[in-house]
């Protein structure tokens, strides 16, 4: 390693220059870490829907472009700018999210707070170390949230992709229930064979008859909407009264709507959900012990599905691939090019 | 009086078979009162938002048919079906609500629960104190919730009817900023009259770039919402940051709608307001307070405009009156029927 620190001054690493625009494999100075910041040697890269959002330009916090994309990733921390803990990460193989204006894990190399590594231990490989932060932390919020309003029920959308399942795992242990809403017949069964007790077809014609009678029989009050459109009129209609919705993304790309009426006489209310937000009203401490509470848990609930690896300079084949079909499983970019 | 509780045993009443259906009046028994409850002989009710969701069969409780519309008015109480509250009553005049199955306002005579008459002191006539229940308290309880929420602004659109005047002037009275969004040029000058500060007129072309300014310089985080449809749309895209819409009404007739996207990554929220649903968590020593708060004022801010009144034989022709046109002032039924 002490090598490479001599020797290289570039890297490679994805660009894109405007919101929408396309994505570039760049040659770039490898960034030098200031005091509380690390440099990760990034392994590998995970795709998930805030990054399409982010890509698209209508994520919450506007970057800066030109910009490196890439919220979550993993790797080995090979550079410290100084401060406590940058220096105890020093070595370390680690699991990592990007921070504000320093840049993406789509790279050879990611600089980031020491705040946004979290070491990873053995039994946790380098790809499934890749998706320990977006998808657990979000079902773990999801859990807490639920234990937190004293609801003994969820009801997820969007459920036949990585999350979905987790929250399915989850709810078994923690003993709640679980309504997961999936797309087709073939999520379904997928979802079933994991144990889950509640899936519903979307596409089924008695949807919305099936939805109030689960959400009747479940007092269920809990509703994370990851579609909107159409779904969230869905869920003001079909709930109980005192239901809540939160919005966690809007991957139908159509407004929500909803039938005033029902929302204030049936006292409901629409709320939204954003990871970073809630993560930082939560204390570090928190937050690492949920990060904890992962790492214990990835080798069963927590586990990611992988279907596809793509290098860095495959990115926008990646990308597609993903934006096309979500729930087919993750995808991963591998960052090492020396490979490619 | 005495001679009444002898000799009638019919009143007239405004009635309707079903849901939507044509009001007729009928001659119906005047009902005995049971313990805690009160027989009010009625002077004037009002026409509310309310009730003509109530008509329409969009209304939160969904009563049994046929039904005495009407959900306020004033009157005098005549008889009490015993219990220390119902015989405090006795013979007062009253401002009253309807009592959920115990039939409506738009009739010679309602039964209600002891609870829902508010003795009026010698200085509010019988007009004024057919409307001293809903748009009061729900002024007040806009306020209430604006101090609770220590915020030191609110929005509050439909602002050309009662309800809007009000709360400007109890906005001056409690230092809270109003805003008030009208749909043309004269409700805006007839709240410039009053004192109003803040007024936006939704028909101008620039209305979205107003509200924005008004919302960034007061840093105004709660907006009322009568209307729906895409006025929910403006307020969730214009507003900043952790700003919470309450809706409270749905005059528009049109479903909202809003972007997910803003919701979750701005922390913004979308609650109903229900007057019923309010008052019910309240304590009634609280509404009670409220109420006698309402008849201190009742003389200045909470004066209400009438400007029409129909006999109970004429409440289609009053209720079209008023759907046609709610900000032209209250329009209020007489119940007295020996005067047509």
């Amino acid at each position: 390693m002490k090598g490479e620190k001599v020797e290289l001054r570039e890297m490679w690493a994805v660009v894109q220059e405007s919101a929408g625009g396309k994505l570039v494999l760049r040659e770039l100075p490898i960034p030098k870490p200031k005091r509380g910041q690390v440099l990760v040697k990034m392994d590998y890269a995970a795709i998930n829907p805030s990054d399409l959002s982010m890509l698209q330009g209508t994520y919450a916090h506007k970057p800066e472009y030109p910009v490196i994309p890439g919220i979550e990733g993993s790797g080995t921390v090979v550079a410290s700018g100084g401060g406590m803990l940058a220096a105890m990460r020093m070595g370390k193989r680690v699991s990592c999210t990007s921070t504000e204006g320093c840049g993406g894990t789509w790279a050879e190399y990611m600089l980031s707070s020491a705040m946004h590594v979290v070491p990873v231990n053995k039994s946790i490989d380098a790809k499934q170390a890749a998706s320990t932060i977006v998808n657990p932390l979000t079902a773990i919020a999801f859990m807490n949230i639920t234990k937190k309003s004293k609801e003994h029920a969820l009801l997820n959308n969007a459920a036949g992709g990585a999350l979905g399942k987790m929250l399915v795992a989850l709810g078994q242990r923690e003993n709640i229930e679980v309504v997961s809403v999936v797309r087709n017949q073939q999520q379904l069964e997928s979802l079933k064979a994991l144990g889950a007790k509640y899936v519903l077809n979307s596409s089924e014609e008695d949807y919305c008859e099936q939805l109030k009678a689960v959400a009747d029989t479940l007092k269920l009050h809990l509703y994370f909407d990851a579609l909107g459109g159409r779904s969230t009129d869905d869920f003001v209609r079909c709930s109980p009264e005192e239901s809540r919705i939160y919005m966690y993304a809007n991957l139908s790309e159509e407004k929500s709507s909803f039938d005033p009426r029902t929302l204030l006489q049936q006292r409901k209310e629409i709320r939204g959900f954003f990871l970073g937000n809630y993560s930082a009203d939560q204390s570090l401490i928190k937050t690492l012990g949920s990060i904890k509470k992962v790492h214990r848990l990835i080798s069963n609930e927590l586990k990611t599905d992988f279907c596809e690896e793509y290098g860095l300079a495959d990115v926008e084949a990646a990308v597609e691939s993903y934006s096309n079909n979500m729930s087919k499983g993750k995808i991963l970019l591998n960052c090492r090019m020396e490979k490619y």
